[in-house]
């Protein structure tokens, strides 16, 4: 009844995006959140550190014969503005923290996390969308979502409406989503 | 595009309601929850502790042929169990602070509002839904908010989904939702 954080991503997600959305994938990982961008969207541009991540996401997309509306990026989103000469994103999502099920040892960071999200924030056109959904239950996870938060609590609300959606009643730190709508 | 509070409790609602929907305002105030939820489910049970707004509560009502739809209480909510034989609730709604627009002296307090809640949970079936919207830029607001949050995070989570659903980078202290549905 009440959505959970990835459906509610995604009908987030699929209010904003039309046939002709330039989107971005800032942490790949398995592969679902490209393949669902791909199918809703004219191109993706798919960041992640890890080969094993670019690999298993480019097998996704085959089989969904969609590997052409995607650009597969070997490297960090924070790198986001080297490769992506678009004008205007309408939409994209970073999954920060581990990837859920995998090694926990590979993580994102506050300092590259930041600059990902502010360079993000730039490229956004308005009306556009950046979801982060915030994994913190690793270690250092707690200091990046508290440096996460401090960020975006600032933004200028005349700019953003930064809405926080998570339940709270749950053990284990879960995560929870921050949708940064650009005005 | 990111739904505000208000319309985001009427999406949830809408979902939960149906024409044979018993449900509660806990806050009637303006009248306009009390006139949705009348709209939309078989009978409303509407609470509050100010005469004037069990009186304009009523005006509306009447206006939109729907007064028999709707047994108006004038009484505080944490006196539910008193009036409502029911067994089972399918929704209800509490505005906790003080009513916008109004009287800044005229607010829920600690006690009462953790009393009317947790009677709430108790009467809410299985599937059902309780809204509180938290205004809490009054005096003695942030106190409300705290130990309100205490008490809904503490709920068991194999009995209840908590959401908390809010605007973070506004001024003024801007309300925000929770929404706790019974498993």
């Amino acid at each position: 009844m009440i959505e959970r954080i990835i459906p509610f991503t995604r009908s987030l997600l699929t209010q904003v995006l039309t046939k002709d959305s330039i989107v971005v994938d800032g942490t790949a990982g398995n592969g679902h959140d490209t393949l669902f961008l791909a199918e809703n969207a004219k191109h993706v541009y798919s960041f992640d550190i890890q080969q094993e991540a670019i690999l298993s996401t480019e097998a996704k997309l085959k089989a969904a014969k969609l590997r052409e509306r995607v650009t597969l990026i070997h490297d960090g989103h924070e790198k986001f503005a080297s490769y992506v000469s678009e004008a205007e994103i309408d939409a994209a999502i970073f999954n920060l923290g581990y990837l859920p099920g995998s090694d926990k040892s590979v993580i994102t960071l506050a300092d590259t996390t930041l600059k990902a999200v502010e360079d993000m924030l730039a490229a956004l056109k308005r009306g556009g969308l950046l979801i982060l959904v915030v994994y913190y239950g690793h270690d250092g996870g707690k200091e990046e979502k508290e440096e996460l938060l401090q960020y975006v609590e600032a933004l200028p609300q005349k700019q953003y409406d930064v809405l926080r959606y998570g339940f709270i009643n749950q053990k284990n730190d879960p995560p929870f989503l921050l949708a940064i709508g650009k005005k």
